[in-house]
């Protein structure tokens, strides 16, 4: 496997453009296209969020036939909570699109992500897309991840190759997330392409998997979005042969999409609003691997752990304070916590390990808690960041 | 009902003292003793935190037997985490209180609150209870509640008096908690103190009534302590007729213990680390209590909502989401959101209020915010505080 440039655009006959059509009051890009010369099998996720945007009930309706050729993104406009024109919007967006690049309507999916409640301007989006459709090119991934950003302070984008059986066959994808991001979906949107030939349940399989691996197991501020999409469109271009789910194929084509997926998502943390550190939360030894998310999870959204994190303060008091609190029942004094390889609390009690040994740990960029419960065989783990005086600026300052 | 002086020592018989011993890094009170001169019937609640504090073991023990006459508190250590010592430690500050006031050891109960992780400064603590028990008077609930204080910035403490059949009733309380506030005893400690005659039952059901409707319905953090608990002494010196269970007596009482706990849970709130908002969520219209009350909580823990507030930008779209994300399913069609007055969202649509009436809402020092799912006949209610720059400040600079 291969690092390769170019993004969503680097597989073969993907093409992707952006523009600026004035839903962001700057003059960044706000309308965002992908398009794949040929049809494709297509997987997809969508937010589990009980109130969520119309584009997302439109895309997730369209998804269900497995094909799709297109996806329009719209940012700075979350298309939710905004009335009957929401879905209207959605199928106008997709209509124009799919009437520009001569396909059907059901082959063109719709994504949308910033603020929610206020309709969409539909006019200046509808003027946006004449220019978009003539703007596709191979050139424009990174364009297309700028332009699906919204408080993001870095794009995202990832490409890698590999070769099966003498084809070389490529994986890009883009993603954007930095506010609202929690476990189920925590993405906001994703988008993934490749150019193999791999049958439809096996796409579907190896997506769900990777999906559940990475952007369902991080968290930024526990705040789940109503507009979380992740597409992977395949378009066959790489002409080799079909791989097959259980193949050794198959296993090589997953182990790529997870290093994508799972690159995607940390680069998803690292940029988590005001963030400053990559955080891992292992749950060991637990009875079920249920519990072991349940304690991962709740140590990973406390506010006091993420704070002493910025803080660069080893106070593991507030961890096991959390692991006692998350709901499953633990046994104290099995419990070990480890900061880094250092062991600060074993069978529930302090070690007393010198404090400057943790606080070198806690200068570092990337900070591991392993939380050892003793308890079993399963074992579980999430990925966080910490919370800054920068996120408390950024949510209290974001206008609506 | 009238508001009186005094604090913990206003009702008959019970009397209070401070001292410095050093387990505080300031020169500021760190260990206080509240005493009743006759045995009292005791009604406790202690953290569900699976992971406790010594402390709360030994007195949630002692607390069994139902009768109690002193109570000893330190605060700047949770005696949490620290070993063995824990219990031995609580055990013996138990036991020399008992001795100096010639009670049975069985009679004095323990209560700790701060850092975790570290071993109580038992030496320290015991010479300082010579001084504590020679200072008991009847002048110092203000002292006391300031001595069990932490990262508070105000002392917290309220004390009423009510008139039934001709005898004069008083309850006393005094709180702390700032920090690792969270549902499910959220005080850390709070005290009461009574000198009413009333049925055993009877006060453990008033007890039990008021702590869930108080400081159980509060979050700061959504952090919950090892070391929460709560404690209410009734010495029956006040001579009144026995109040007993169902009577119009017991109602007046529970209205007098509702208004001095909720009275402190608000304030608890307020001085929530870094807080300038108080804020409050209703749902209403539930189909069970339960899913109202788990909507209710989730909506106060949003970093984004409290964010928000902290901002005060009346970004409504975020309590859409957060409604969405709770777990408990939702229609959204039927979903209505209030910020104060003002409907801000109808059947999950933007009603468009003008921008600044809301904003003039936000402005104020106590908000709230309704939610109407007109799906049943249940409510619930939470109180937080919004989240700023100040509580991550405090939290990432707090020395362990």
């Amino acid at each position: 496997m291969k690092l390769i440039k170019g993004g969503i655009v680097a597989p073969k006959g993907f093409s992707a453009a952006a523009v600026n059509c004035g839903i962001k009051k700057s003059d960044r890009d706000d309308l965002a296209l992908l398009f794949s010369e040929e049809l494709c099998l297509l997987a997809a996720h969508f937010t589990t969020n009980n109130i969520r945007s119309g584009s997302v009930i439109l895309s997730e309706k369209k998804a269900r036939a497995g094909f799709a050729q297109a996806v329009i993104v719209n940012s700075g406009n979350a298309n939710c909570c905004s009335g009957k024109t929401e879905i209207r919007d959605a199928e106008e967006m997709a209509a124009l699109v799919s009437k520009r690049l001569v396909l059907t309507k059901s082959k063109v999916l719709v994504a949308s992500t910033g603020i929610i409640g206020k309709p969409l301007p539909i006019r200046a989006i509808k003027k946006g897309i004449i220019f978009l459709v003539k703007g596709l090119d191979r050139t424009k991934g990174t364009r297309f991840s700028k332009a699906i950003m919204t408080t993001d302070t870095v794009h995202k984008e990832i490409a890698v190759k590999i070769n099966i059986k003498g084809n070389v066959i490529k994986i890009g994808a883009a993603a954007k997330g930095s506010g609202m991001i929690c476990p189920n979906m925590a993405t906001m949107l994703a988008f993934f392409t490749t150019d193999a030939v791999i049958e439809k349940s096996a796409l579907k399989i190896a997506f769900r998997e990777c999906v559940a691996g990475s952007f369902n197991r991080i968290t930024v501020d526990g705040d789940m979005s109503t507009n979380d999409s992740a597409f992977l469109f395949a378009n066959a271009l790489a002409g080799n042969r079909c791989i097959k789910k259980g193949s050794s194929d198959y296993f090589k084509f997953l182990k790529a999409l997870k290093f994508v997926s799972l690159g995607l998502a940390k680069k998803i943390v690292l940029d988590g609003e005001g963030a400053t550190k990559f955080v891992e939360i292992i749950v060991k030894n637990a009875a079920s691997q249920k519990k072991a998310n349940i304690i991962a999870r709740h140590v990973a959204d406390s506010s006091l752990i993420k704070t002493m994190i910025a803080g660069g303060d080893p106070n593991w008091g507030r961890v096991a304070a959390s692991i006692g609190s998350s709901g499953v029942s633990v046994k104290r004094d099995k419990v070990d916590v480890y900061f880094g390889k250092k062991l600060v609390m074993k069978n529930g009690v302090s070690t007393s390990v010198a404090r400057n040994a943790l606080l070198n740990i806690f200068k570092k960029k990337e900070i591991r808690i392993i939380i050892d419960l003793k308890s079993g065989k399963s074992s579980d783990k999430i990925w966080t960041c910490d919370l800054t005086e920068e996120y408390v600026r950024i949510n209290a300052e974001y206008e609506t």
